[in-house]
Formats: structure tokens, C-alpha cells, sequence
């Protein structure tokens, strides 16, 4: 593994700049080692409990276990060629004569790793990624509360359709966050331990105690796990699977809100602003650009991401009672994770300091000179027993269209529509007048979700 | 769309070679024309319900729905470039002017089509996916049941580990597959309808209604679907995403088994055999060939399905209140289930019919003279307070090798040893001595795993 | 295979909705059998020509070919369970007892497959695929030439930045499809065939010649494709990879410019527009939207393809002398041609009926009121030796924002500047000055791109 | 970018467990910065060159670029929020006032960041990668020299098939390799560079030079890159795709041969072990097992890097003359290099000191008791003119197979057959009669293929 190195020796920009020192806690190299000694600090407790030693060579492991660092791990491995067997030498290494036969006693080393892998990712995504997603619905709560009435044009293809607001485009983020946290809840509480074995049929455990399934439960519940149904060398890794995929669709909620704010703040829509601060330099050569980069950046994350579930299915794939194709792979899962949470913190920042230009949001929506008002007048049109009010209202919209004027000065000069006018409600009438009063229940509903998630999410 | 064409002008596999008419009732274009139809029926019911026209008047959609056809909806399109409003003019044609303005009323397209999407993938992973699965199991647990007690070598990294049972083997898939369909039955559960008009703001059923999230759940309830909490032109897409990562997570497992069967036939261990008809040809060459075709099949469409789940990643992203980029790709998303409903009926079809060969089980099991037995004597040994078990293991592992000798030969004559097998049980003894007696709990767990899944699959 | 269906009854997208009969001659189903037997005949040819048997025979065999239906193969299959096996039956039941041990001698069912999978790729590449390209470039030729002087803005994180033309735009894509068209030209003709049996060593013909390379080259060139250096039981997979990713390739190209043309024609932006014919629908319930939909429907093609190639390097996997697992999967490939030429096919359509609006690009291009001069000003400033001129124009440009004017009238205002702007040539004095006189060579480069492909290609 | 961090406190395997000294120093972060500053004193020359300023200002820049280190960088970065600027600002910070506003003059970001991922790409391909895979052929060509006459049974689907000699079977490698190699040549010459500014039209070069394009050519040439035909603010991106697409095809390749390998290493298969230091531990828990963890290291880094080539997909599509969304995911490239030659180190180590049992071979070649001979046999029989040769020889398979017997046994106690024999060559003679006597010319093969990649490598 080369020479010693430092940060921008790395290669990987996880690594070297979006690293992050709260989620590396739980999955850098050194957590992960710490994980593994904690499970065998686990496998030593149980062991003593069923009486195989006395308290004093149980302390001694647990002593032996605080002492090993992940630099000997690693030379040890560089010996032996085996990254757990490694581990337990490092810790026979630190205890008596007496103790040494015991460590890792009736284990196999994926009773250990995939224990350990179950347990920091489980952590992970309870302490740092649906925290880091529930700042996020909080910045995202106040603004849809604070834009719930702020009228905007709706827009489908990329052309304006009919009106929403504001903050009920930003309810419709809150709500699909908020059901990923509860997903995310869900899966990383499925995931699951293991201390079955070699081929998972208990066989080592087997030859000291009648229960084996219990003595497994038994080292898992210290750790606030459960044992899998079943599993051979390795947990079945569908629980994994499912918690990663949750993850890759968190990120696609996140890339989707990124998009959006990016091609708000387009020099001509310009109805949002990134926050650009004063030393801030957006372009090395256009002093006047101020770019969206924090949602390109979680843009650009989404990309990387995105594909690496595909390694994640491929894994699902171990042949019999597992093939070591996974073991590599599956280091880089933590990646995932990390990346993820990145994309959670800079949006976090980024929505937080947004500058939301009303001005724009209303120049924006009258642009059309009220065309968009095409769909109530041709929906009440239609209501009212209207023959064929949408080529009816084709022909009023090409109308205004090819006169340049307002759509509802079209209206009003049509005879055959001002019948019709007269039999609408007030509502109606409204509706069909103004692009500020057709937003349905809009600013209603930005409101309500906004509430249900403040209150769900302990906010 | 070119000229009249015949199943063997398709180029997709899926219609000339894997097409199934079962699945078909729910995913091919005819079937999704005639949901649609369905969804539509479904708002003229909801309609007439509030007062907007007379029974007649529904009673006359309704008929007239039923007489559309999907080559009347495409002639339609080509001529107007838009599905749903094809579909609105072909029913519209069949109606009286009375009930004409009527048709679609307040809807936009994709109240439509996704709600019709998410009935068809809801009943076709109920009636057809999840019950293909169910007979998969069924066969599973009969081999399991049957081959519980059939001990064979465990195999990990393709090598000898330690021995478990064949039905332990098949065990590990009834729990993997059991888990997936609970948790398809969970996803599809969670499919969401939507009528919330053209930028999910109810704007145009506001125009009639006070309450018109009741009126969209009235519609959806209808139809056996609940309404998203929050949509724009679209449901939000995660509930999908949930559903395809889930069916793509089933492939995985059938894969893998498959694999496993794939491993197994191999002629060099030829444990099991996929069942050869009379007529069947293996090779237009070799006249003695008999391959793993369906397994071979099973693995190969895994390879298609699952690079797809980054499409259904991808439709997370729709730009506002939606582009269309997702229109074509999703139309893709059948292609999955039938692939998978395929792999399951095939899966199926090859594990109820294999031949199990007991004698290769057993010639395999002990062609390495006992060398697996290694580890239960490493273990005991370290239990019993030896001080370096894994090396004098070790040690004896290669005198056995070196002489080629029984590895219980090497051990009764090693003087050491002697002694240590005298502290054992009598269960421990009889564990170091043979590999038939060295499977852990694995005939018990094959029948406890089996027995469980009958029960809860109601089989 | 179920029972008879018709068009409407497919699943895939590509069968119902996006065949292309003209695709379709070379990649269905039926198009492959077709090909398969091309192979057989050129089989039959070779080995009559080296003696094998007498002219009639290989007329009779020749005629026997011309005869097989793929019906008849599907159902001979059927039965044998072997799909080149039941070609090779239906050719023998057509021809005499003397001329039926001759079919498909010495050869192996891939030798078969995979020579004529590599014809019909190479000549759907040749013959469909790249002509659809140079169509497309035509269209964009035309294009370049008449908007090579629009001067437009250019744009860079969906921000303004300088100047160039629109011509110099779409310049861009002809040079990118340009290149793609040289690469697929030479992708295609790397692909080769097999004639080496059933494990790549020539067993079989080597029992009748002492020159198998020769004979297998005699078969192939007949087909108009070398002989791979090495095979085994199939030709190495890369050269088809290689195809396979540079036609990715392609399609990732053009969803950039369908991307670009959805961006241009947003209502806010709205320098180009898809054409839309008379009798078009552009929304089920908005009348008034006219949708970019060939651009999105190009983009979400593009989703569908990009994932699939990993089906395709997957299958450059195959255990030893070849396992069947890519077999159901290469299937698909045919799909992958199909969808990009639609995609090209459907561009070159809205591509060549776009409406360019030089009145919102000059609108747009003058929205930021000269800001887009601040870096011709930095960049000069600076080369007239202004000691910070990244920060004196960011504060230029923060005046004129703040003030809500014209760049240029803060520009001549300032003392400071006032001194260099005597020091500029009068060229940099009129790009400073005017947003039309700061586009570089991108009128030039248009035509010279532009006429440099028309000439490359042969328009 | 947090706290100091050690390696162990690395994220991503790349950094702290599969790192390469000698990829760093083209790929890590400081080679980076390294590269771009080398792109700023070739800019710096060229401007010199044309007499923007005196030769002693431009050997201060050159010595200033000298002297900026990564760390430097990275803090002006956290000030200003943009990498190239902060650059350029430590870069201006080394010089004086009169040099200060020569630096990055007329260059955009890109100009440099683009070029100088060209360059390093480019290199270290050539220099780390294609010199690893040309070691890499050099053990392979080794290999199928000594074993060009090992006949071995050739295997398709796991069935034994015909026999090929297993020289022949690493000869396919060599073949596959040595195209990649070529190929990679080729992908990493056509990698080109830009200096055309802002949005590819030379705006800001134009200012001070009639020939902007001699002038990006001539910064360009001083680094042995060529200019993109066109750019925008980035180089069209396809040269990239290009190239790391080959790179991903070289992993399959490598991943295809640890396949192969890992399953001729299975205990039953046992043709060959991967190399087991004395040192080296097997299995935490089982002393005998020594398994094949180089080979499924190489398989498993291959599952991480596939998936990956969707992001370099992906990022084909930047809007207009870009965005940013390429930003943080083109730096994972570098990942996807450093895994590869991860993968072809690893290989070479473990293909150079792989245990080949000739023993084994043989008794695997011989262990269907000649039924492979039924291929030779059909093949005879039907030139020489039987009516139903495939049939017959089935008939006798299964006699062998039901007697348990020797195929050769029953051929020559078959009358039938008997009439054939006598009018075979002695060559076919031989070719039905032992399993030895049939491998085709894959022997001389082996040897062809050998010594001309030898020779075409320079080896």
C-alpha cells in the first residue's frame, strides 16, 4: 500500500474534498475497524456469559480490543494476507497465554464483518443521514410556510402551464423527503447480524452449545441487532440492497430539487438566487456570473452515485455459501452513504440562504399575457355543456396570440364566450380573469404538509 | 408506426421469444389502453356522482368506453401527436353532444396515465408476479423438506468449507424469496393514484368543488388506489422507484440460485442436473451435451433487467411540475416485470424437475479425505485452552496434504492431539472424526425454514 | 410462446410504438433467422467449394434455405429445445437423403450466431444507422450556415455568459455527430466472425483440412467480415462492446441537443420552437401549450439506451470457452440500434422544421443590459497592465447592478477606465462597447465547421 | 474538507487500501493541481511567445507556478469559492505587480481544467496503464508458451465440450489484451485540449490575436495535445467517453480471466491455485482453505468500476456551452483508472505464480471416459455420408452412459459404426479414438498468437 501519504495524495474527491468528519466517524477505515472489535468484543461477552471463561480473561479481551490501533491491523495483514485473522492476532497479541485460545472463538470473519458492516450503517444513517435530511426539511418547512401564497406559473415541458406557488412546489419536496426519512427508518432497522459461521449452519457454535441460534441473538441484541433468518457465510444481502437503493433515491429527490432551483435562477427566469457571498468569485474570467454551483454540485453527486447501486445489485450475487467477489466492492458502499449526506448538507446551506425574487416569480407569470388561463376558461367552458370548448379555446388562444394582446381582452370581445361568462360562478369568473386567483388549493395545501411534517418530524 | 407487422417483425425479445400472455393482460399496450379507459370510467363515475349530469349521461360514457379500441386511439394520435387526448376523442365520438363536454372533465393526462400505471403494475405484481413467485417457493420448500438431511459440502470462494445440507442450501433461498414478496406485497400496496389536474394544484376541479381532495380520492377509491399526499402534473415518482428496485432485488436472488444450479451441473461436480427432455438437442454439435439452459436463461435475463433500474432511477428527475422525459422510458418499465415473471416461471419450472445425485453429494463431500474437518478441530482445540490452535491445525492440514492421507488418520496419530481429544465431548469427538457428522443445525433449520414459509405463504 | 398477438398486444415500446420497418429488415427476429441462414449458405459454399460434395447438393442445399420460414424454426424449437439445431432441421427437411449430412458440417451452433449477428449489426450500422446521421447533419449544416451570424448569448451554468452565434452552436453538434459517424464507420468494421467450432480450435474442420483458418476465412469473406484473431466457442465480445458504447456514445450527443433545444424553447427563453402541426394536441386540458415533445421524447430515449450498455459489458463475461449467460441478454442489443436510430430519425424531423426567434435571441441576448462586457473589459484591462482588474470590473458590474443601468454607460463614466479605453485597438474598444461585437470567430467557425463535414460526409 | 485526516481515516478504498504511488502521481489531487499549473506556464510561454510580455516576467511566472502548493490552493479556495481562481490567485501572489495581470490572461477555467485532465489521462495511460497490461502480456505469453501442448478439456456452459490445449485458452487473453492495448493508444492520442475561452468562440483571445486558433494550437503543442475541432467552454466531451469506455472494456477482459481462473481453481476442478504464501492465512475460522482472493479481488473491483461508465456517460450532456453537473462527478475518473490498474497488477502478480496440476487436467480431460469424442464422431459420420449422424451418436452416448462405460468401447462394438471407421482418414481415425488426439490446431495456435503479440509489444 506505498508510501505514507496525505490528503491531496488522495484520489478519490470523497476523500480529498467532500469528506466529511461526521459521517467518517462512522464509515472511514478506522470506524470500521473500531466496529469490527466492538463485535468481537460482543462474540468475547457471550461467550463469557455462557461460562467458556472467567470474568478476568473477559476483561482482559475487552482491554486487549481497546488497545489494537488500525495501522497494526494493517501490518499484520500485510503478513498474513487476511484482514481479519489480522484483527484477531492483533488482539491475542495484547492478552495472556490463557486468554489467547478464546478470541474469536467459534466465529468465522464475515460473523464479524458483516455484523460490523450491518451496525455502522445502520448507525450512519440514524445519526448523520436522516438528520442531515431533517435539516433539510426543516429549511424547506419554513420556506414553504413563508411562500405558501406567493403565486407562480406551474410549469410542465418547460412551458408555462397554470398557476401553483411557491411554496407548494416546495410542499412537494417536503412530502417526498419526508417519506424517504421514514423509508430510511424502516430499512436500516431490517438490517441484520449474523454469527452463524462458516457456511451459516452454526456448525462451530454447535460443538459447545445446544442453542446456537440463541447465542447468536444473544451477542446481536448487545449490539441492538437481530440474526437473519437465515444466512450462510454472509447475510443475505438483500437488507443491504434495500437500504442502499433507499439511499440512490433519497439522492434523486435531492438531484430533482437541485434541478429545479437551478433552472429557476436561469438569467431569465431569475426567480431564485443562490446565495453568492462577498469574496465569492463565480467565474475566473466573468467577473459578473454568479452560478448555481452548490445545486450543480448536488447535481453532479446524483451522477455518481446513481450507477454505483448497480454495483450494489451485482453483489446480491455470491456463489453457494458466498464467493469473495463482494469484498472490494462492497467497501466502496460507504462512499455512497458519505456522498449522500454531502448532497443533504450543501443543499441544506444552499436552500437556507436562497434570495426568492418575487418580483421575477410575478413578471414570470403574467409573461403570457394570461394564456395560461386557456384551461379554465375551456374545463368551465366544457361544464357548461360547451359543444367542443377545447378547439374552442385553441381558436381564442391563437387569437391573442397572433394579436399580441391579452388573453382575457380576447374573452371578453367574444360573444359566444360571454354567454357563457354569465352563467359562471364568481369563482368561476375569477378564475378565468386572473392568473393570480386559478392556484386551486395551492397556498392550502404548501400549508397543511408543511404543518403534518413539522409535526411528524419533531420539529 | 410503418406497415401491419407480425410477431416475428418484433425486435424486442420480449414479444417474439419471452412474451407471456398471462402477464400481457396487464402490461401489454392493449391492456394500458383499456386501464386507462378504466381510470377514465372511474372519473365519469365520480362526476355524476357529484351532480355534474345525469345518470344517462354516465351510463352513455360508460358504453362508450367500452367500445374503444386501441387501433382507433393511434390512428387518432397520428393524427393529433397526443395519447390521452386521442383517447378522449375516440370516446367522445361514441357519445351524444350532450355528454361529449363531459369526457376527461377537470383531468389532465397524467391523471390518467398514472393512475393507470399504478393499477397495472399493482395487479400485475398481485395476480401474476408475486404468484409465479409463490409457486417458486412451493417447489423450494419440497426440496428442502426432501433434502434436509442430504449433507453436502459447504462451498465458499468455490472452495470446501464445512459441510451443511442441501436443503439448508434451498432453505436460504425460501427465506430470500419469502422476504421478497412481502415486501413486493408492501410496495405495490404503497402505489399512489393522482387527480390533482395539470400542475397538482386541483386548479380545475377547485373550479367546482370545495372539497376537491375528496374528489380525487373518491375517483381512486373506486380503483382500489389511495391518492398521493402531494403531486404536481405527476405522482411523485419514489413509490415506483420503490416498487421496479424491489423487483429488480427479486431478480438478484433468482440469479443467484440460479447461478448456484449453473455451479452445481458443472461435469466436474455434477450435484444436481437440470432436467433433459427425450427430444431435447444440447448441442448442434456435440451430441452429448446437456446444458444448464434454464439456469443459463435465468442468469441472462438478470443481466437485462437489472442495468434498467438506472432508467427508473433516472424518471426520479422531472424538471417543475414535470417534462415528459420520463413518457418513453417509463413505457419500458413492463419489460421489467415480464422479464422477471419470466426468470420466475422458468426458475420454476428447472428447480421442480432437477435431479439430485446423492452419490456426487457424497463423492464431493469427502474427496478432500476429511481436510474440512480442520476447523471443528481448530475450534475444539482453542476451546479446550490450546495455545495456538490455528497453527498446529494448520501444520496437520499439510502433513495430510503432503502424504495425502485422511485427515482423521494424521490427527489420531498426533501425539498432541491425543490428549486434547480425550478432554472432548462426545459430540466434539464425532465432529473431528467425519464430515457427516460436522453440519451444525442444518437439517433442522432447512425443515424449521420451510415449514415456516408454507405457513405463511398459506401453502 | 403463448398464442397468436397482434401489434398491440407487445410489451416493448420498441415493438408497438418506435418500429422502424427500415431498422427492422436487419434486427427482428425474423431478420435474424434470415441472417443466420445467409451464413449456413455461406457455409454450404465453402464446403462445397473445397469438394465436399457436388454442385447439385449445394444447389439443393441453397434452395433448401431459401424455403425455411422462422415459423417453422420456432416450432421445430419447440420441440428440441435448441434454436440453431432447429434451423439446421427445418434447412435438412428440405433437401435429399444424400444432402442432409451436409448441413451446418464442421460447424458449431455460434459459428452460426455470431458471424451473422456481426453482418446484420455491421449492416444496420452502414446501411440504417449512419445514414440517419448524415441526415441529421445534413439538416444541421443547412442550420449552422444560415445562423452562423445570430449572434446569441452564449450560456454557461444556465447563466449568461459572452457571446457567440447560434450557428456556431449547432456547429458544435455537427462536429461532435460528425466524429461519432467516423467512429462508428470503423467500429463496424472491426466486428468479426467465427468459424472455429466448438471451442475455438478448429477441432471439427481440421478433421477434413489442413488449413481451418483459410477455410473459416473463405466463409467469412464471402459475408464481407475477417476472422477473429482468437475465438472460442464465440467471438471475443470487445468488438461488439466497442460498437455497442460508441453508439451510446452516439445517443448521448443527441439528447445533448435535444436538451439544449427543450432549454431554448422554455416560455421565458423562447428562441426556438418545435413545430406544431395544425391538427396537433399539445395538452389534454391546456389548450394553449405547445410542447417540445420530439426533444423529449429524444432525452427519455436516452434514458432507456445509456443504462443497457451495462447489459452489454456484462456479457463480456462468459466462463472459459463460453457460458450461455449472455445469450437471452445480446438478444436485446438489436433494441439498442433501433431506439437510436428513432432517435436520429425523430431529431432530424424536429431539427429540420425548428422556428428559430431572432427577436427573443436579440432579446435575450440584451436582458443583462451589457453585463456580458465585463470580462472583455477584465481581460483587457489586464492586458493593458491594470494591476487588479478581476476586482475593478467586479465592482463596475455591482454599480450597474445595483444601479439598474446599462454596463457600458457605467463603463464611460469612470475615470479610471476612461484611461485604458484610450490605450484599447478600436476593436477592443467595440467589444467592450457592444454585446453584438464580442462573439470571437463563432460566425467564421460555423461556416468552417459546417462546410467542412458537407464535404467530409458527401452532401 | 474538515480536519487533518490520516489515510485510515480515508473513506474510499482507492485511498487507503488499493492506492498506487505511481497512478498518484497522475491522478491524485496535488498531480492534479500539478497538471494545471503546468497548462498556466504553457499559456504563460505562448503569451510571451507573442510578445504579450518580456521574457523576465514570464521566467517569474514560471518560477511563481513553481512554487504553489495544493494546500495554498485549497485555503484561497475556502475564501472565494471557486478551484481555478484560487489558482490564479496563488499564483498572482508570487509575482509582482508588473507580472500580476498576465496570469490565466484570456483563459477561462475550463481552458485549463480540460487540458489538463486531457494531459494527465493521456498519460498516465501511457505510462501506468498500458505499460501494466503489457507486463501483464508478458506472464500470459509466458504461460501459453509452456502450456501450448497441455491438452485440457474445453468447457461450454461448465459442460465438458471439446478439448482445446490450455496455452490456447490464455492465448484468447493475450489476443483480447493486446487489441485493448492497442486501442487504449489510440483513445488516449485522440484526447485534445482547448484554449478557446469563456464559450468557445475565442472571444477573448480574438482581442489581442488575429489567429486565435495558432495560438490555442501552439499552448496546446508545447504540452503534446492537439485542439478540439470545436469546443464551448469545455471540450466536447466523446474523447473522454472514448477512452474510459476501453478502460472499462480492459477490466472486463481481466475480469473474464479471473473468472476463468477462479473456477478452475475450485476443489473439484483443481487445474490450477493461485499462489499461497507461507505466511498467508486462508480463512479466519478454517486452516485448510486456501482460496483464489487475487482472482476474486479482480473480479470484484470490476463490479465497481462497470457501473461507473454511466456517469461518463452521463456527463456527455452539459446544456448550452455547459454546465456544471460534470464538475464533482469527472473527478471520480481517476478512480476508475486507478482500479483498472489495480486489476492488472494484482493479475500479473497472481497470473505469474499460478500452480498449474497437469494432473488434474488430465484426469478432468479423461473423466467423462471419452463422450466428448461424440463430436468428432457425428462430424465424420456425416461427411462421410450418414443419414442421421447427430442421431446415432446420441443413441451411443447414452449406451456409454447407461453401461457406465468407456465411449470408445461402444463405438468399436458397434457394427454401424464399424463401416465408417474403415473409411475414415487416419487422422480421424485418431481423432474419434482419444480425447488426446483432438484439439484442433490449438496448440500451434497458442504459439502463433504468443509470439506475435510478443513481437508486436516489443517484448
Amino acid at each position: 500500500m506505498g508510501k505514507p501519504k496525505d490528503t491531496f495524495d488522495d484520489i478519490s474527491p470523497i476523500d480529498y474534498r467532500y469528506w466529511d468528519e461526521e459521517t467518517a466517524k462512522y464509515l472511514s477505515e478506522k470506524a470500521f475497524v473500531k466496529y469490527k472489535i466492538l463485535v468481537e468484543i460482543s462474540l468475547a461477552k457471550a461467550l463469557y456469559e455462557r461460562g467458556m471463561y472467567s470474568e478476568s480473561v473477559f476483561r482482559e479481551i475487552k482491554a486487549a480490543c481497546g488497545q489494537v490501533t488500525v495501522e497494526e491491523v494493517y501490518d499484520e495483514e500485510k503478513r498474513i494476507h487476511h484482514d481479519v485473522r489480522a484483527l484477531v492476532n492483533c488482539i491475542r497479541a495484547n492478552v495472556s497465554a490463557e486468554a489467547k485460545p478464546y478470541i474469536h472463538l467459534t466465529a468465522t470473519s464475515y460473523d464479524i464483518v458483516d455484523t460490523a458492516n450491518a451496525l455502522r450503517y445502520k448507525q450512519a444513517c440514524e445519526n448523520v443521514l436522516v438528520p442531515a435530511l431533517i435539516n433539510l426539511e426543516e429549511v424547506l418547512i419554513s420556506l414553504a410556510l413563508k411562500e405558501a401564497e406567493t403565486t407562480q406559473v406551474g410549469r410542465t415541458h418547460g412551458q408555462h402551464a397554470v398557476p401553483i406557488t411557491f411554496g407548494f412546489a416546495v410542499a412537494g419536496y417536503i412530502s417526498r423527503i419526508g417519506k424517504c426519512i421514514k423509508a430510511l427508518n424502516l430499512r436500516s432497522e431490517e438490517l441484520t447480524g449474523k454469527f452463524s459461521g462458516a457456511t451459516g449452519a452454526y456448525n462451530a457454535s454447535s460443538l459447545f452449545f445446544d442453542d446456537p441460534e440463541n447465542f447468536e441473538q444473544d451477542i446481536l441484541s448487545e449490539l441492538g441487532l437481530f440474526a437473519s433468518e437465515h444466512s450462510t457465510q454472509i447475510v443475505p444481502p438483500e437488507a443491504f440492497t434495500r437500504l442502499f437503493s433507499e439511499i440512490i433515491i433519497v439522492a434523486g429527490v435531492l438531484a430533482n430539487l437541485a434541478d429545479d432551483m437551478r433552472n429557476l435562477q436561469r438569467t431569465e427566469i431569475a426567480e431564485i438566487q443562490e446565495d453568492f457571498e462577498e469574496t465569492q468569485v463565480g467565474s475566473s474570467t466573468m467577473p459578473q456570473k454568479q452560478n448555481p454551483i452548490s445545486f450543480e454540485n448536488v447535481k453532479s453527486s446524483w451522477k455518481i452515485v446513481v450507477p454505483r447501486m448497480i454495483t450494489v445489485y451485482m453483489d446480491q450475487i455470491s456463489e453457494h455459501q458466498r464467493d469473495l467477489t463482494n469484498s472490494a466492492s462492497s467497501r466502496t458502499y460507504s462512499e455512497i452513504i458519505t456522498y449522500v449526506v454531502y448532497m443533504a448538507k450543501r443543499l441544506t446551506q444552499a436552500m437556507g440562504s436562497i434570495k426568492v425574487n418575487k418580483r421575477n416569480i410575478k413578471r414570470n407569470l403574467s409573461m403570457q399575457k394570461g394564456l395560461i388561463l386557456a384551461e379554465p376558461l375551456h374545463v368551465v367552458l366544457a361544464a357548461l355543456g360547451h359543444p367542443d370548448a377545447h378547439e374552442k379555446v385553441k381558436t381564442l388562444v391563437r387569437k391573442a396570440q397572433d394579436e399580441n394582446c391579452n388573453f382575457h381582452d380576447v374573452i371578453i370581445c367574444d360573444s359566444e364566450i360571454q354567454k357563457y361568462l354569465e352563467k359562471m360562478t364568481r369563482e368561476q369568473q375569477k378564475a378565468v380573469s386572473s392568473v393570480f386567483s386559478y392556484s386551486g388549493i395551492a397556498a392550502e395545501k404548501s400549508k397543511t404538509i408543511a404543518k403534518k411534517w413539522k409535526r411528524e418530524l419533531g420539529l
